[in-house]
């Protein structure tokens, strides 16, 4: 008899957090909805269809490796094109295997690259120009219904958290948990992607177009963001010793195929994603008792979950 | 020479979360600000005076003590004073000593209390009725200007982030990142604070309302947000050798005042503080190039530092 687990309950949450339980409650069959009130979002998932889904692209995809295992990102092309070409050009040139996490600073990010800025990136590219913002035409965006504090409209695009501006006519990926993005100098051509960091706390959304980001973490999250914090300014590790080391970064798609973690997401221009953000806006499972009637962007878990056996025999 | 330490620069951010970098930010006495502008957050921080600056009440005050150091807790009487009372006399019957942190939610919350529930609570109270909301009337509110998402109106009562309804005429605390709770069952009268959790992550606001908030963590949170995950539903332990013992839980005056953790806090209804709202929301440090216009209620670091040593002693 579970006592007091709360803040939350066993749903979406936890589901589309912990990639495990995702898998888990589908397998479990959770009882249908209560007729007297809209599904929750364990509820929505467990209904879906395997087309509201949408496999990982190998070659758009990133695995980090660290001593305590995989880190998952998948790549935003559609919005720093030319970052993710060249993420992936030192990824493939093994530009961060034996490199290192130098720096975790607390409710703000974790960042790895290499602390003595030695070593020769190969056919990468060392700076690039910044990608900040791109057009907002040619984005379809899923749009929030709620206002959000610092943009105009707040969506998503594929499964990346996006913010826009009619205005101007420009969008832009927005700095939610679990993002990543290629640290810069003040020079904001400085970037590049041969530093990464990981927003591992309250979103910094002050960082929003002031710096490129280029992906997002689908999976293992938790090794990054139990980094024990830096002492130094900005959370920097001020010893040697205290760096934590990258075995690898590879591309998925030059992993052989039984090594990989092949993982789905829900895709967000369905109705099940509809469905799902709702369930998110105003819970309905038995331990809420008022419902929000809102969502941030990013508060809003992005479904994850593996790819079910037989999908992934190709 | 520091190259790609960003993003973020050495400021207020820095500052008002790592307790060493404002204190020293103190005694380093940066430039004074460039007139061409409005001055940064360090900047306000570094010209404030004794006035604006309020100590902790040691009455008011939790030490949690871990292995790896104390954690430093303000309570929030104003919005849920028989929870806090509570919480002071199971501290006070040594309730919690040699408990542990059975919960580590990634993106969620940390949470600490008897596994076994069977500790008796002495003088204390097992329950009590939820301290959810309270009347807006009688508070003081520093307000944001900027829409929030979630509620009518945000901004802070002393160093607390607060949401209110004028409609309703009421208010509450908000989830943000170290905020403290009193973790609860399905029933709303279910908790009372043998079991606390504190947030870790994107503030998860549809909590809001939902269970009671009781103080917040103004040091030492880096203590907690990087506990190991845990991999059970909730992010429970599932193992108890991976529960994390709790040396003890002090009230602060019970403490000698030579082992006290004396800190300060910047008073929110100063001059100083709307300066240091303002330089958050448009960020002038170097490294930032699109300032914001806006915050979030749960993007303001609240600043927190050491008491000076003269002060201290009385």
């Amino acid at each position: 008899m579970p006592r007091k687990m709360q803040p939350g309950s066993l749903s979406a949450l936890a589901c589309a957090v912990l990639l495990l339980c995702a898998a888990s409650s589908r397998a479990a069959s959770p009882p249908p909805p209560a007729a007297h009130r809209p599904p929750t979002a364990a509820e929505v998932l467990a209904s879906s269809t395997a087309a509201d889904w949408r496999a990982l692209d190998p070659q758009n995809t990133l695995y980090l490796e660290l001593a305590s295992g995989r880190v998952v990102i998948e790549l935003a092309p559609q919005f720093a094109p030319n970052h993710v070409a060249n993420v992936l050009a030192l990824s493939r040139g093994r530009y961060f295997d034996g490199l290192a996490i130098v720096r975790a600073q607390d409710n703000y990010v974790v960042q790895w690259g290499d602390p003595d800025n030695k070593r020769p990136v190969g056919t990468a590219h060392r700076t690039l120009p910044a990608e900040f913002e791109r057009p907002l035409r040619g984005l379809s965006i899923t749009r929030l219904p709620d206002p959000d504090t610092y943009a105009a409209e707040v969506g998503f695009v594929e499964d990346f958290p996006v913010a826009a501006d009619p205005a101007t006519g420009r969008a832009w990926l927005v700095h939610c948990y679990g993002m990543v993005g290629a640290g810069r100098d003040n020079d904001v051509d400085s970037g590049g992607g041969t530093e990464l960091y990981v927003v591992i706390g309250q979103a910094p959304r002050h960082l929003d177009r002031n710096v490129t980001l280029l992906g997002r973490v689908l999976s293992g999250m938790e090794r990054l963001s139990v980094m024990p914090r830096g002492t130094g300014p900005l959370g920097r590790y001020e010893h040697v010793e205290q760096y934590v080391p990258l075995t690898s970064m590879r591309v998925a798609a030059d992993v052989p195929p039984a090594q990989r973690t092949n993982l789905e997401v829900l895709r967000t221009d369905t109705p099940a994603f509809a469905a799902y953000l709702e369930a998110r806006r105003n819970r309905h499972e038995e331990w809420f008792k008022v419902p929000a009637g809102h969502v941030d962007v990013c508060n809003v878990p992005l479904p994850v979950r593996p790819v079910a056996a037989a999908a992934t025999a190709k």
